[in-house]
């Protein structure tokens, strides 16, 4: 018996209100076999590049051929197509507009401008608009494809469903910028933050790989913070670390480095390597 | 094989505490092979017409003879009955509330007057009030009949237990009016907020059904706003549309209606067609 | 076909996220089997004794050989270690930090000062500092070995691997004292608000078995509460009951205690028994 197929579900619905179990309903009536499990539903609503950011931090971890829908969607019900897209490992599903990019290799994001730009697929992924009314749920609602669009089109593929049933193919998607850091000619690095975690830890755009060394002045909100600590606890106050995704957090170890300089996602981060 | 059953749970317990992991666990316990699925445990405190609302979107997507199990149940440990429902396709579990309205047919609660009132139950539903001790979990709270009464009688309906064996019949529960308008003479329709969402968006208890036709002048908050668009994304300001249950709802894209017109659940909204 | 193991997820890392979905991920890829329950994931940041205090609420409810994941770990990366402990019903895995002390038999725990104190194993006890690497997720993160070393953990003992595999044998953990009273030689009882739940209700440390009988006067934030009563609904006004996890619990039905007290965990309760 194969392993029974995962479906994970990343919104900005929240948990207050009834959509995501709407979206779980669908799934589990068209296969009852799913494992559904939440990525999360707090992206602050209509951010499509936080979504992005959350969602590339945990694919690498589910199994091969997991199903990830994904739904921020300000442009519901407009000319945005519905898209799913497989690549060698996993299926993605949700609205075409940049919030599937952690599907792609960074190699061709990096052709992405500084908002969503259209770029090709290799010829090892394939994407399809998803157009195929069979796999809708009706009536279709002009406000909730999450529900009777997306969802189906996950059930389907998760039951076995060739991806190329669910409508034409597309040879280019919308992609968002890989999350890394921009070089000045005088080497300091440029980020922003792109997710404040629940600690009130600044997770920044700054990678790892971004950085030539673990001696760092960095500011943000108008404040230095020297780095690299290794872990929260060997900092005392405002501190600088490799975060467990391998980017630049700026954390408060025991309080809330959001609060304390009273940034908020998207705020510019500069780290000058020492 | 039949598919694994499902049991979804909806209460106001929030996430922070322990109570909804004691009833899956006490689910989980007497069923291992139910798939539990939370509707969600965000609805305020006490409210159960918001309850009854929430249940009521949802429930239509789920499939056949999944178990529904809802606590928001002010009067725990009172004289209120725990209930046990059967309905020609679900099982319904609660306090004899009102929160169970949506397992009823509209026919039948439209007999229900402004609060919860008792309506009496057509032939193909059954309900019993759970007496029975043996399907009891023991000692049994006097503050939390979710883990103690309603968990395990929803273990036993999914094990295929007979809903007669959990307690006496009843012949009438307490159920809440449709989630409907009342019209006035003049053709205005005046209905209240029963739900606002993450996004701030004012779901109204006047249903698509209600409205004559897509031209509207609204009143609620002491603004005016006009509609129907279809869209979020065609909407410019306020606007109201027609929301993925058939309800109509007023929002702001990109902001929250809620905020913007200082209102709350329960504050009317009249609608005179044009 | 022996039923699917069951591995819970508590840990402050809260929903907004992608820590908890991580774990899952690397959950279900080493054991597909594993159903996913969570606890909660809303204990405050590094509240190591609020993060103990719900485990102790809930782990009676589950199966036998549930494998509980608690992660509430301000030490993370330090030489704090990581426990893998079996208990003669179920397997814990986490920091060893006092989180896992309701594992421990309350009469081991009573031999705990205010802090954590180490306190011995009983012999149908095992427990392992989780250090074989052949278990880990690598590379393994110093900050975040919820993903690394706590799920995969999990999930091994959950595929029945041996515990002692993990790691070498440790004979003693840190252990909280037990959630109980303190009892002056007036015979007045000293406790503190250990919880604080989506009610505004406020959960103390002193138990039903701490109390000669049902009438207290008792004293929080410097006022007065008489008690007890049976069910939030019999109340008027601030009132105190034994809550369903048996300790006693101040509440004010239909508002919140905390805010009408203006207190939070942490602030002592006196109880005199009248």
């Amino acid at each position: 018996m194969p392993p029974r197929p995962i479906v994970t579900l990343l919104t900005d619905f929240g948990l207050a209100d009834p959509y995501v179990a709407a979206m779980k309903g669908v799934l589990l009536s068209l296969n009852p076999d799913a494992i559904v499990v939440d990525i999360g539903h707090e992206v602050r609503p209509q951010r499509v590049e936080q979504g992005a950011f959350i969602l590339e931090q945990v694919i690498g971890y589910f199994p091969p051929w997991t199903v990830h829908v994904a739904v921020v969607d300000p442009g519901v019900g407009t000319e945005r197509r519905a898209l799913a897209l497989q690549t060698p490992r996993a299926f993605f599903v949700g609205p075409d507009n940049g919030l599937l990019s952690p599907a792609l290799p960074a190699r061709l994001r990096s052709q992405a401008g500084d908002g969503p730009c259209p770029v090709p697929l290799p010829p090892e992924y394939r994407a399809v608009s998803i157009e195929n009314q069979r796999y809708f749920r009706h009536p279709v609602s002009s406000t909730f494809h999450g529900r009777d669009i997306f969802a189906p089109a996950a059930a389907y593929l998760s039951l076995g469903t060739c991806i190329d049933a669910l409508g034409p193919p597309v040879d280019s998607v919308l992609a968002l910028p890989p999350f890394r850091a921009r070089r000045l000619p005088d080497g300091t690095l440029v980020g922003r933050i792109v997710h404040i975690d629940r600690f009130g830890n600044l997770i920044t755009s700054i990678h790892r790989e971004d950085l030539p060394g673990p001696r760092l002045a960095l500011e943000v909100g108008g404040r230095q913070v020297a780095g690299l600590v290794r872990t929260y606890a060997e900092a005392e106050g405002l501190c600088a670390l490799i975060g467990s995704a391998g980017h630049l957090e700026i954390a408060l170890p025991m309080g809330s480095a959001a609060r304390a300089l009273d940034v908020d996602i998207g705020a510019e981060v500069l780290a000058r390597p020492l």
